[in-house]
C-alpha cells in the first residue's frame, strides 16, 4: 500500500502542494466545498484557484476531514490565517502523534498576533515543536508545472524540520531546513506588506529604481522587527526573506503585489478585494503590523504608510513621496543589523 | 557665475549622471568620440546609449579633458572598468585637490583584480580616501526621466561622501552615504555575476522562483567573498547589494541580465557580445571571480558555474542544474553571516 498525505483547504498553495506530494505518493485534500470536491475528483482541475492546470489523479478530494486525516502520515494545513484556529480545532479529533504536521499559511490571527505555529500547536494541545512551517520563494502557478523551486522547513525540532523535508524534497522541489521558526513565520507574513508597497509603487508608475529602493527598506523594515519579536535576522537573508520578498515583489502571480498595483492605479480598497476573489494576506499584515510595531516599539515606517492607504484614505502617491523621504542619511540608519544593534543599546 | 562639473565618458550611465547634476549646473562631458560630441552639442542627443531622450542644454560635450575639468568642482568618472587606468592617468594633468572625485563604474581592473577607486587613487597619486564612489539600484533608462531613485555613495573619508551627497542629491534622485567604500564597490561589481546567472535561468525558461532561489544564494556567496575582502557584511544588504542586486537582476533594462538571457536561449558568447554593442562588465567579473575565489579559498558556486558557460563550453542547463544541487542541506549552509562565521573559526 502506498504512502499518504493529507492536504487541509484547497486554495492555489495548498494545491500545488497536493501536486508535490502526489509525485510520490496519495494525497487527500479537504475541502467544504462540495462543488470543489466534484471538480478535483470528476475533472482533476479546481478552475478557480488554479485555472488550465490538470491535476494529477492521485489527488482525491473529500469534504470529510476525518477521511482526509485517516492513514495519513502527514497533515500539510495551507488554511487563510483567519480559519486557521477553526481548522486546527477540527483536526484534534482526527490527528495523531506519527503525523507530521507542515503548515503553510503566511500571517497573524488578526486580534492575538499569534503566529500560525502557536495556534496550531494551541488547538492540538501539542507542543509549538511538534508543527513545521514551510516557507519560501514559489509561486503555486510554477509549482505546478514542476518549475524549479526551492523553499525552506523551519521547526522547534529539527527532526520534524527533517520529516518535513524528506516528505516534499524531490528533482524540481528543493527543500533546506532551518531551526528558526520564529523567524521563518515573521518573515512569511511580513514581506506581503513590503510586497503590497512594491505593487503599489508600480501601480503608481515609479520605475525598477524606486521598487529596488523600496524593497531595500522594506526588508531592512521587517528584519528589524522580526529581531524583536525573536527571529534570527540570517532568516530574513535567506529563502523565507530575500528570496519569497524578490518573488512576490517583482511577479503578477503574486496576489499581494497586484493589490498594491490596484491600489496605486487609485482603486478603492473594497474595490480592489472585491475583484482579487481570494484573500490578500498582506492587507491583513498591514493592520497587525500597526500593532506590533506600537507593542516593540520599533518604527515600521513602510508598513505605517500603507496603513494610512488602506485604512485612512491617503493618496498612495503622497504615501509613497513620504517614505522617499527628504532630509540627508546614512545608509546604515535604514539597515537591518546596525539599527538592530542600536535598538539594543 | 554657475557651478560646474565634470563626467568622463558619455556612455549611458555616464550621461544619466550628467543629467541629474545638470538640473543644477552646468556639465561638460567628456567623450573621444568627434560624432558623439556634436551629436550632444548640437542635438542634445546620445542615441546609441540613450535611444529617444532629449538632453539638458546645459550638457556639453568635449574631446579636450583639459577643458572639461577645467573649474570643475566635482569630476565623475564612469569609464569602463577596462579604461580606468588609462582615463585616470589622463586626469592627472588637470586635477586638483578642490575638486570631489566621484566614479560610477563597477567592475575590478582586469589583471591586478584592484577595485576602481584603488587605480585612480594610484594614478592621480592621492590617498584612496579622496575618492567616492556612487552605487546602487540605478537605470540610466529611469533616471534620466527622473524617476524615483535611490544611490549609496562611499568614501573611507565621510567628508568626500557628504560633498558627493550634497553634489547629486534632488527631489528624485536620493543620495546616501556609507562609509564601507571596500563593500560598496565590491557589492556593485561582484552582483553583475548574479545578475548574469539570473538572466540565464529566465532564458532557459525557469521561473520566478528559480530565479529568487538564485538571487537569495548568489547574494550569500557575494557577501561571504566580500566580507573575505575587508567589506562590512551589512552593506550587501543594503542599495549596492540587495538593492542592485534586485533591480539588475530583474529588469530587461539591465546588460548584464540580457546577456545571460541570451546565453541561456543558447546563444554563444561572441554572438551576445556583438549583438550587446556595450560593455557586459558582468563577463569580465566572472573572470576575474575565478581568481579572487581561489585567493581567499572561498567558494563561489554561481561564479564557477557561469565561468563555465562563459569560457568552457558547458551548457546552460547543465551549469543551472549543478547549482540546484542534489543533497538534503540546512539554509544556513548557503547563507553569508554564518558561514562568514564558520570562515573565520
Amino acid at each position: 500500500m502506498s504512502e499518504k498525505a493529507a492536504v487541509l483547504v484547497a486554495g492555489s498553495w495548498g494545491t500545488a502542494l497536493a501536486s508535490v506530494l502526489a509525485d510520490k505518493m496519495d494525497v487527500m485534500i479537504w475541502t467544504r466545498n462540495e462543488a470543489q470536491k466534484d471538480e478535483i475528483n470528476e475533472e482533476h482541475r479546481n478552475e478557480r484557484f488554479l485555472p488550465g492546470v490538470e491535476l494529477s489523479p492521485r489527488i482525491v478530494a473529500t469534504t470529510d476531514m476525518g477521511e482526509a486525516v485517516a492513514g495519513a502520515k502527514a497533515v500539510v494545513i495551507v488554511a487563510p490565517s483567519s480559519a486557521m484556529r477553526e481548522v486546527a480545532r477540527s483536526l484534534k479529533a482526527y490527528w495523531n502523534e506519527e503525523m507530521t504536521i507542515v503548515h503553510a499559511t503566511k500571517g497573524f490571527e488578526t486580534e492575538s498576533l499569534k503566529r500560525m505555529s502557536v495556534v496550531i500547536a494551541e488547538e492540538l494541545g501539542c507542543e509549538e515543536g511538534r508543527i513545521v512551517v514551510l516557507s519560501g520563494p514559489s509561486h503555486a502557478e510554477e509549482v505546478v508545472k514542476r518549475c524549479p523551486t526551492t523553499v525552506v522547513v523551519a521547526s522547534l525540532v529539527e527532526e520534524q524540520a527533517q520529516r518535513a523535508q524528506d516528505l516534499f524534497m524531490n528533482s524540481y522541489f528543493r527543500v533546506y531546513t532551518n531551526r528558526d521558526m520564529v523567524g521563518v513565520e515573521l518573515a512569511g507574513a511580513l514581506k506581503n506588506i513590503i510586497a503590497l508597497g512594491a505593487g503599489m509603487s508600480d501601480g503608481l508608475g515609479y520605475g525598477d529604481n524606486a521598487k529596488a529602493a523600496l524593497l531595500t527598506r522594506g526588508l531592512a523594515e521587517i528584519t528589524r522587527i522580526g529581531v524583536e519579536m525573536g527571529a534570527n535576522p540570517l532568516t530574513f537573508a535567506g529563502l523565507a526573506g530575500v528570496g519569497d520578498l524578490v518573488v512576490t515583489a517583482t511577479s503578477r502571480h503574486s496576489r499581494n503585489w497586484r493589490a498594491g498595483y490596484m491600489l496605486g492605479e487609485g482603486k478603492s480598497l473594497d474595490t480592489v478585494l472585491s475583484s482579487m476573489g481570494m484573500v490578500v494576506e498582506g492587507i491583513r499584515t498591514t493592520k497587525a503590523a500597526r500593532t506590533i510595531s506600537e507593542k516593540y516599539q520599533v518604527q515600521m515606517p513602510i508598513a505605517q504608510q500603507l496603513y494610512h492607504v488602506l485604512f485612512d484614505g491617503i493618496e498612495p502617491r503622497v504615501a509613497v513621496e513620504a517614505l522617499m523621504g527628504r532630509d540627508r542619511k546614512t545608509e546604515m540608519e535604514v539597515m537591518s543589523l546596525e539599527t538592530w544593534e542600536q535598538w539594543h543599546n
